[in-house]
């Protein structure tokens, strides 16, 4: 298990000394000290839990520098210096391990180098035992923390509560900030919106978690997380939409049009400056934002329109959405009106806040990031998306079908937004909202028009793409390579706009599903946002732009190793083209002549079998054969090199099929039994990371090695054969006439090991994806008109 | 979903008035308020998130009274009296019910009775609505806290932090305490213990959490955690013994001895009083005693001997393991000294408790208080023991064989005191301990004699219940029915000792496994516990002695009803013995005279089928046929009226084997398709109770009907052929020996519906808890020997 680390900022001996002396850690005069007493003070100033040099002193008892020796016993030799094994025994228990139970006393640094921690060698001048100890300060223990977290974790920063000002270490801000005293408090913003058309302003409840610090003078940047679920979530997954029923003809799509609500304009900020009157209920939900509230960044939550404590109606994925979340930002930044309370007599300002605005988020809290980036608004200065929609299309639809998200069949943007329309838990709320809710409802459930699946102007709206050119922070994308839920297409296509960018981008993409990864072994993600908030939101020159690669991708056969490269892109690799034979191969000189036919039952195998959609999968791309006999597959000869696909692999399809509807679904699988990585992190010290002092915890976890199983998907991607002239325009097709369909799998980054296999699988009815028609349809494929064609590296 | 509510004292109107005014609830001068100003003070003040009466007056237009109109509107019409639905809509609401999701304005009473809540009639004068208000804020809210206690989590009484005294309301302690600057301190008290032989009595790390409080003049009681796993778990279940193997002729047993370590008496306390230097680092783990903490009882942990930051060597079960945690409560009450650091330079006393201490925690932490309990160690005023162990060899051992616990096959004592030696961890203690560790290791290995598992005076030494005449504190006992970890004779044997001791006693039994039972719906356990460590530690007359029955028992049919009984034991019910016919019946006259026979073939089967324990029981009790051919099975007939079975079934079993040697297990099963409750409780609303002001959270939960199911094992046991003169004495048999066992069954409480039949099955290899043979072995019952004796209600 590797504690990769890309946070850590090369520092020169004097701004170690600098740094280290500033936090009360290296005594100022510590040129006059001999070495054994400076080594015995260094080790005691790292027992933070120990508040008096007495007890510190008596801990030493505690370590040892052999197998023979205690840290005690060696210090009384007054040592000159200490060998490097000597000093990696203290330095491995500081940083949490165990002797015997993880590490040996006899070699400890054969261990550090398995675990990729950092060594410094001849521990023999006073210099190099300051420079060892900066090191280690800066070295991630076994909880996945910083030291100088750790340390802080028990309370080692409370003797600069109250100083009113950041500092910094290795770049990075310190947790130096009250903890005990966070102001937490709930203003209201007026918007320009009238989403429930009652010729008012819609109010926006906002919760603000800021530093004690803030209301000393002392200016802060703010972590903005819009987030529809704030509030609360109205279950309703019961209410999900029947997906067992069969396609509609395409062409009865009307194009259902995107409609505005009516806006009235909210008045404009004035020279009151309240004091805020309600505390929060609800709390932060994201670890990575209470570690940097410790660390002084304030950390704001809005629900939006539609959500409890707020006016108006959820209006998923419309431009309201993102007005509403962008006018918050106009509040921090001084351009907007906020109230104390629902009653407008008390304007409150964000008058704590320096102006300067990051996002953070996952799912639709990191769509709402790139919806409001699009927009431009001043104050905002970067944000950290994770898992985001760029396009709802690309979420609910796919090239002419109503695709599921991963574990959602029936789910869709109608029965989103009602999840997310908490102010109606709230009576007083309820007698007024519900009538205009019911009938949104309505409005949603037609316009996103589940019965052909087809591109319109009510998805246009919805597309944060087209406003990609507005875009005037630096950016940062996160996304799992095996996201199923918010599909990798939605951080690929916005990556390509964002790429050209002059502002600063990156892309990390990780091995997870949809998931969070700032509490990773093998990548120190924390580390980096806290070295990047620095530099965008405090103006700090840490070298964060310079630190890592642009495009950071976590290897699907190693979770320890993150390939580092420039771009994410077809570019990237060289085209192959593989073609399907009459006997089932797939090669590069590939001769199908033939026309192949499968026929497709829609859900009642899938029904009757009683199994899971994940079940069903599994099942399907290993090759079972009463779920295999349902599709085509071509599979190609052992891989005897390594190879990686990259980017987005392109099918060309010629078929026909025995209905004037259709819809075809194509899987790149990777065939190979062995011992693939588990599909999520495994827990490793359950709330074992400490975000602040006394602050709350997080998890440190990390993929690893799983039972062996026989196939993986690499990528899928699914069609109506009515759109084969045309993705946004249906045509009619006769029963049994033959198209040529040509489209894009999911976006890839996947390396095949030595000995893989890889299957192009042609089948129709995805059980957790598309609709599952009741109707049976034989579906024929002319191979000489069928290729895939991917790019390697 | 019952809120079933227990620890609500009645109270008088005057007392209502005088806690309301002195919680600064109600106005001092009420009396002069018009009813609908009073009411909307009410609510107000409910609203503990609203901190400016301007704010607390906006939120009012988020209430209703009714369909139609807002609690808000309402107010205007200054009404003179509110109409029961009309309160309660808007009761609800404050409880944390939403409107239309979990309950109708149309009838919030109806909702109200389903979900048992206290209702308040005719609310037409100010004392009505004073009364209400002060009912509801003694009503368990929909996270299942009190009303009063959802307000101390939004901040209501910070308004008295700092006042340095104890507040109670409806006799149960207020968190007025301030939980930002608790006290985490860490101490070492010397013991007279000497287990690490080194001429040095071993230290022992004591954690303390308390009021700041404390550290101003106010005496608090303490609530002590004996936890073994306080400092770290050292993971070995893959050290678990060997459990295939056949089983030995048990007249090898050669009953080993306990042996006493030697012992070093401790310095006595002196005049000295330092301030701790050391500050925690671990967390308390059991929400009910941060719960407890935020109002006023600090909370001490200790991991005892061989624990991280202890001295000495662990020696699960032995009697100075019991001196270690006993000598914890002598400092606390101020008998044995207790130092800064382990240099032992500064003394440091306990000076901040006021002498009164209870005991809390769950399996091994609730078995070190009966162990403490039976000392009668001074101070010790109750103990609150949850799944506690009474004898370790009830624990690991039964009947001469070895028993394992569930889910730790192969797990011992040796390997339980390996898990707690966490000061192994630190290198310093680590060369001075491990010889001695590994010299211990061999000595429990030998002598808890996993060989013959027979009873010895090594575990005599570990029974508790020898010393029961010792006990001098009152006693709650707490136990799952259906804890087959540590099994539910331990509490019925101790429960049969306790129930006659002077002191006050009860007992709760619940549906769950090895589990606590805080924070059920079903039952206020956390305010009970509030009620009664008020009454025990701080000498508050709140009726915590007459306000719920001598032993409560939760049903297993409906988990939200608890029966209230004086006793449990077979003595509540009536004795009815039940006999197997020739053709596999069980019946009151029953007739058998057959021999039957059965092949038992150890663990075979078992590892190939590659199925869990769990899986194999159910299949097993569920009469599927390749696992119940290894058994003779005896139904009865439905049962016609509804039966509840009490106390411990006997059985006697004429029995020979076919080798000189052998088990035999007994279940007694229930059989039925219905639909019975989860095994353990649905989490509720995940960390939706706040246990202080921004102080943890813990999670409402509660059994639920579960899906559908064909049995549930009721109870069982296990024996030793061998033992059939003398369960503490092993004898030689022959094969084919017809030999007489009688032996009990684990005690339960378990109700049969209508129309449910009971299974005997006799058996031999129980795969999660037995040895497993590698050798066939057929066993005979001669059923004219044979039959069940149960006692039912």
């Amino acid at each position: 298990m590797k504690y990769n680390q890309y946070a850590y900022v090369q520092t020169q001996y004097e701004e170690q000394v600098k740094e280290l002396t500033a936090i009360n850690f290296l005594p100022k005069n510590f040129q006059n000290w001999s070495f054994s007493d400076l080594l015995a003070k260094l080790v005691k100033m790292s027992i933070a839990e120990a508040k008096s040099d007495e007890a510190k002193e008596a801990k030493l008892n505690e370590f040892a520098v052999s197998e023979t020796q205690t840290f005690a016993d060696f210090l009384k030799q007054k040592p000159e210096e200490i060998g490097t094994n000597q000093f990696y025994n203290v330095a491995l228990q500081l940083l949490g391990y165990h002797v015997h139970y993880d590490y040996q006393l006899s070699d400890p640094t054969g261990f550090m180098q398995k675990q990729a921690l950092p060594i410094v060698q001849d521990i023999d001048s006073i210099s190099k035992l300051v420079t060892a100890f900066y090191r280690l300060l800066n070295t991630r223990a076994k909880n996945g923390q910083l030291l100088i977290d750790v340390m802080a974790g028990r309370g080692y920063f409370t003797q600069f509560w109250g100083q009113n000002k950041f500092m910094y270490f290795n770049g990075k801000s310190l947790s130096v900030f009250n903890t005990d005293k966070v102001i937490r408090e709930v203003v209201y913003v007026e918007t320009d919106l009238d989403t429930d058309r009652d010729g008012k302003s819609d109010l926006i409840q906002v919760t603000i978690f800021r530093p004690n610090e803030s209301n000393g003078g002392l200016k802060v940047p703010a972590l903005y997380t819009a987030s529809p679920y704030f509030g609360g979530i109205i279950e309703n997954e019961k209410r999900n939409h029947n997906v067992d029923e069969n396609l509609s003809d395409a062409t009865e799509w009307q194009d259902p049009k995107y409609e505005a609500t009516p806006t009235v304009e909210a008045n404009k900020p004035g020279s009151e400056d309240h004091v805020a009157t309600e505390e929060a209920v609800h709390k932060s939900s994201y670890p990575l934002n209470e570690y940097l509230l410790a660390r002084g960044f304030a950390s704001v939550f809005a629900g939006g329109i539609g959500t409890r404590g707020s006016d108006g109606l959820r209006i998923t994925g419309a431009p309201e959405e993102t007005e509403s979340a962008k006018e918050v930002i106009e509040w921090l930044h001084g351009d907007r009106i906020a109230y104390t309370d629902r009653t407008k007599k008390h304007e409150i300002k964000a008058s704590w806040c320096n102006g300067n605005i990051g996002m953070t988020g996952r799912s639709y809290l990191g769509t709402l990031q790139i919806a409001v980036a699009t927009t431009g608004v001043a104050g905002l200065k970067t944000v950290v998306s994770e898992a985001a929609i760029s396009s709802w299309y690309d979420y609910y639809r796919e090239h002419g079908l109503v695709i599921a998200p991963e574990a959602c069949q029936g789910e869709d943007l109608d029965l989103l937004a009602e999840t997310c329309q908490s102010n109606l838990w709230d009576a007083g709320s309820y007698l007024k909202i519900k009538p205009k809710y019911d009938a949104m409802q309505k409005h949603l459930l037609s316009r996103e028009d589940r019965t052909t699946g087809q591109y319109s102007d009510f998805w246009e709206a919805r597309n944060y793409r087209h406003n990609a050119d507005g875009i005037k922070c630096s950016w940062i994308s996160v996304h799992g390579l095996n996201d199923w839920n918010v599909k990798p297409k939605n951080v690929y296509k916005i990556w390509q706009l964002v790429k050209k960018m002059p502002m600063k981008h990156h892309l990390f993409l990780h091995q997870g599903p949809h998931y969070n990864m700032n509490n990773f072994v093998s990548i120190d993600f924390t580390d980096l946002m806290n070295l990047w908030f620095c530099h965008e939101l405090l103006g700090i020159e840490n070298n964060a732009y310079k630190q890592w690669s642009t495009v950071m991708i976590q290897d699907n056969l190693h979770a320890d190793t993150w390939h580092e490269e420039d771009d994410w892109s077809n570019e990237i690799g060289q085209a192959a083209t593989y073609y399907p034979t009459d006997d089932g191969e797939l090669h590069k000189n590939g001769n199908g002549k033939e026309k192949k036919s499968f026929v497709d039952v829609g859900g009642k195998d899938f029904k009757e079998a009683k199994i899971s959609e994940s079940e069903w999968q599994y099942k399907f791309i290993c090759g079972d054969e009463k779920w295999a006999k349902r599709s085509l597959r071509f599979v190609t000869d052992e891989f005897i090199h390594p190879v990686t696909i990259v980017g987005r692999p392109e099918v060309k399809i010629r078929v026909s099929g025995s209905l004037p509807k259709g819809q075809l679904s194509v899987a790149l699988v990777e065939l190979g039994d062995r011992k693939r990585l588990t599909p999520t992190p495994k827990f490793l010290m359950r709330g074992g990371q400490e975000l602040g002092y006394r602050f709350g915890t997080d998890t440190l976890q990390e993929f690893v090695p799983d039972k062996l199983t026989h196939a993986k998907l690499i990528t899928k991607a699914h069609m109506n054969l009515q759109n084969y002239k045309d993705m946004k325009k249906p045509r009619k097709i006769e029963a049994g006439q033959f198209v040529d369909l040509d489209f894009k799998l999911q976006p890839t980054y996947y390396q095949l090991p030595i000995g893989a296999k890889v299957a192009l699988i042609i089948y129709s009815t995805d059980e957790g994806m598309t609709k599952r028609p009741l109707e049976e349809e034989t579906y024929t494929v002319d191979l000489a008109g069928t290729e895939i064609k991917f790019y390697q590296k």
